[in-house]
């Protein structure tokens, strides 16, 4: 059998949550929380199995969810999109990101990822047959930040599609309104598509505001604006999401998911289109997040760690210079197993696996769990 | 943008469901029961999201399923799968039968598929740039067969894959001994692969044993062996299916999985896990659904339709060219909305549409559903 992804390996988030729960570390490398979701929730799902809710829905998602999801990105974003049409509830957002990518990536054509850049995209690039073309984010003062000339540079007659992600993983960099705007002159006039990764739509900080695609109708026109419940309710193992989409857009993308997955968990659709209509669990995960977050970074400040910036996201990049000159790789796993604290290396966030001096955490864990870290990354 | 799937549109089921709702008609079209399912599985999911089992599960699976898998497949089967490396819980059957197909075929390989043929096999293998060969199965006295030697006609160099499927949908086809031993004979010496869709496994009539193809070593070591529990347990849309294979082709299954779903619902995976330490619900599926079968054949033995074998699934093929010279969508249209009774037509699993006057119904109703539905086609 000869591999269709013969570069591709375990991905790093199982290879460290492995690691970690072999070295009884805390684990704040793969992006989940430890604490539970709100009960009304679950009361939702369970409510949706036992009134039978429990057979196919359609193909594009349960009609009553694809509303709740209109209906929000109209409140938040000021964009209409048509529920019947526009909207595709996915089994998670990786399913939407690749079967995105798989309804318009031809063989040969080029998709433009920017580095660091999320583990999924590249290889369902390379499955469709297309040619990924990476520009690199530069670190300076201020954090990670996309360098567009270089964007724009690599656009060419053969690329596709952008593929872009705000708030960001691994950086936390959260995209401003200028960042939008450089993409919008970018793609004025050629026929390249737009796919945005916005699953941390809800952690931004500092009162940032998230510069959603869906904000700017010029971009929306030609983009697959990807999000997902899993990290806005606290419920990662769910593995619903969406995709926004214009409706010739979403009709390829139907086309692929049909075939992909048919279909995407009813009652729990059901349950979190009930949920979703009060709005405040998304409005205060910003203030919920951003105290976790400056606990966390009040923490390391007594440390050897270099804290980054971090305006989104639940995830904080350290630099570690001060501390080892090991590889990210070697430095992640000598921390989970020696120190006891799980992190994921910042170079499996690059093709080439570039080497930063970075690490990253996730703090999206109890204050106690937070507060057993520091106390043992004190010690480095 | 131009389609990846140009030949594709909406699939039948989808079409034929939307049909039957605005027509107020009896829907015996798309697969799935009207009725509920044991309340004990819906606690045990509940019960499994009160725990907090709510975040990412591994990405092959829960382990705790994947064990009741293996343990279930060797007390039924005889083969023992290893649960760590051969079993992958997956988002349905559809995305177990698209990422075996993706994880194998390489542009410009053949897949073999038997016609009738589900759906989604021929848009898989378009989509990895795989060609899709057609054997047609024949239709005789006793019902639909697989002419094993055109199968092994077409068998060449450029071969990867042939898929079968049994119980077959729609044809209720249940292959047999000497069935299992003709493919065995033409894969013998070649590195063909096996993709055998086994979701109706539980649905098998009249004493007749399911083959599976894990029955079978020779097989068991070149094949994905696909099944669900939405047709098991009466719950479709729960969309949690598994893949069970050799460490060798599991290892790329999972390549290509982790980045098209990356891992599946976790509380249903545990809520399914403790339900199926009892092995009655799908030990009493085969008298369950025989008496639903009967029941319908029973009604329609007293119409104009003419009856073809059905030894497994819960679905019944009939003949309709007493009663009209329409092609089969026509008349499946017709039935839905002039008698309101939905059908789905057969031509529908042919790549060219091939017409043979059969259409079929779904029996997986409550037996009101079955009454309503023959007293309407006894007036036709
Ligand atoms: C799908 S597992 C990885 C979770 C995640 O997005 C991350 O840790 O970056
Ligand atoms: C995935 S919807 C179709 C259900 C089904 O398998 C069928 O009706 O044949």
């Amino acid at each position: 059998l000869t591999s269709r992804l013969p570069a591709v390996g375990t991905t790093v988030f199982t290879r460290m949550s492995t690691l970690a729960a072999q070295a009884g570390a805390v684990n704040l490398g793969q992006g989940f929380p430890d604490f539970g979701c709100e009960r009304s929730l679950l009361s939702a799902v369970n409510d949706a199995m036992q009134a039978d809710f429990n057979q196919y829905p359609m193909m594009s998602g349960a009609p009553v969810l694809r509303n709740a999801i209109v209906a929000k990105i109209a409140a938040i974003y000021g964009h209409q999109y048509h529920a019947d049409t526009e909207i595709t509830v996915t089994a998670g957002a990786t399913q939407a990101l690749t079967t995105a990518i798989f309804c318009c990536v031809h063989p040969g054509d080029e998709v433009i990822v920017i580095e660091p850049v999320y583990d999924s995209y590249v290889p369902a690039i390379t499955l469709a047959g297309g040619v990924p073309v990476a520009v690199e984010m530069e670190v300076g003062a201020n954090g990670y930040t996309v360098p567009w000339s270089k964007v724009a540079a690599a656009v060419n007659g053969k690329t596709r599609l952008i593929i872009i992600n705000t708030p960001h993983n691994p950086t936390s960099t959260v995209l401003r309104a200028a960042d939008l705007q450089a993409l919008s002159d970018i793609v004025r006039g050629t026929d390249v598509l737009i796919l945005s990764d916005e699953v941390y739509e809800h952690m931004v900080y500092d009162g940032h505001q998230h510069e959603s695609v869906s904000r700017y109708p010029e971009l929306a026109a030609r983009a697959f604006v990807v999000s997902s419940f899993g990290k806005t309710y606290h419920v990662t193992g769910w593995k619903i999401g969406y995709v926004a989409a214009p409706a010739a857009l979403t009709a390829e993308f139907r086309k692929v998911h049909q075939y992909n997955v048919f279909s995407v968990n009813t009652p729990m659709q059901h349950g979190l289109a009930s949920y979703m209509a009060d709005p405040k669990p998304y409005l205060e995960l910003p203030a919920f997040y951003q105290r976790k977050r400056d606990l966390f970074r009040d923490g390391l400040k007594n440390t050897r760690f270099e804290l980054l910036p971090a305006d989104g996201t639940y995830f904080q990049c350290v630099r570690y210079d001060k501390i080892s000159q090991q590889t990210e790789a070697e430095f992640a796993e000598w921390l989970t197993t020696e120190i006891k604290v799980a992190a994921i290396p910042v170079s499996a966030f690059y093709q080439q696996g570039k080497e930063s001096g970075i690490v990253r955490f996730c703090f999206a864990k109890k204050d106690e769990t937070l507060a057993l870290a520091l106390e043992r990354l004190g010690k480095v």
